[in-house]
């Protein structure tokens, strides 16, 4: 399964390609930062994301995206920049068909360093060991986009496999109730 | 001049189409909803919304599309969505290279009652009579489109013609200068 993370930003958009399933070792395809200029208008930033995404999924052809779900924090002042450029992640993800996710801050935590309030140090240390790299990937924009894609592959599989099992079950359930009738 | 009006939101999109200049009676050319369901994924809203956006500009090829500036209020639940809908208002207008305005609500107030903290109520009169309507469109979003459009037309032209006064007055400076040396 080849996810790619997206963290959105007007700024920088984060976006990280990781190749895996549960039980085997992840891997890093590639990871970058989509920069836009401050002195830009708002409406062209946006389609320079749109732009640089598209450019990401035709490149990777990811099986999966995962987008960081953004909250309103009133002491925030770039979260309507980020809410738009999540929009835009969305569309050009959704425009294609392929299946999104929307992780948390604090899914990402935990599923990468199995605490939803580790720091920054935390969650970029273990990306580093999950993923075997040398180093963490700069700025915190490219890390994060990775975690994120790692958490995708991690609870996306999980959440397929529970699926699996309740469908199993169900299925059983059935096949018996139908057993006990024609009897 | 005519110009799209886009007062975005996840649920209710308002759309309103409006022709006219500064010093004449401005008419209404089209207004409407691009309507989202909340029981559907924001991705698929967002692309929803997208589309919507795409057939009217199609159909209308405006000159220029002015969006309602938001604003993040810790006390809004959909902010996130209108944000993200907003984003994707932008990035509609700037693939076409049409002029983007933003424009506040206390903004849009201000120039279609005089009062920028004018009520609800009394700005939908000033869209019915500025318009000559005989009954105020609704839902209120797609009053608040009409709105901005009107705000467009007379900002968008006022500062205009202040721009083509400034500059006016630059040049015969400028050329009043080059006489002086000449002499």
């Amino acid at each position: 399964m080849r996810v790619l993370g997206i963290d959105p930003g007007l700024t920088r958009c984060g976006v990280g390609v990781v190749d895996g399933s549960v039980g085997r070792p992840l891997s890093m395809v590639d990871v970058g930062v989509i920069r836009t200029s401050s002195d830009l208008p708002v409406a062209e930033r946006l389609v320079t994301i749109e732009k640089g995404l598209d450019a990401w999924l035709d490149e990777h052809r990811p099986d999966a995206v995962a987008v960081e779900r953004v909250f309103a924090r009133s002491d925030s002042s770039t979260i309507m920049g980020t809410a738009q450029a999540s929009g835009i992640a969305l569309v050009v993800a959704a425009r294609r068909g392929l299946p999104i996710a929307m992780h948390t801050p604090s899914e990402v935590k935990a599923a990468v360093s199995g605490n939803g309030r580790a720091d920054k140090a935390q969650v970029g240390a273990m990306v580093v060991r999950i993923l075997r790299l040398t180093e963490l990937p700069k700025p915190a924009d490219a890390a994060d986009a990775l975690a994120l894609a790692i958490t995708h592959v991690w609870r996306g599989s999980a959440s397929n496999r529970l699926e699996a099992a309740v469908a199993q079950q169900q299925a059983l359930a059935k096949a018996q109730k139908q057993k006990m009738r024609t009897r």
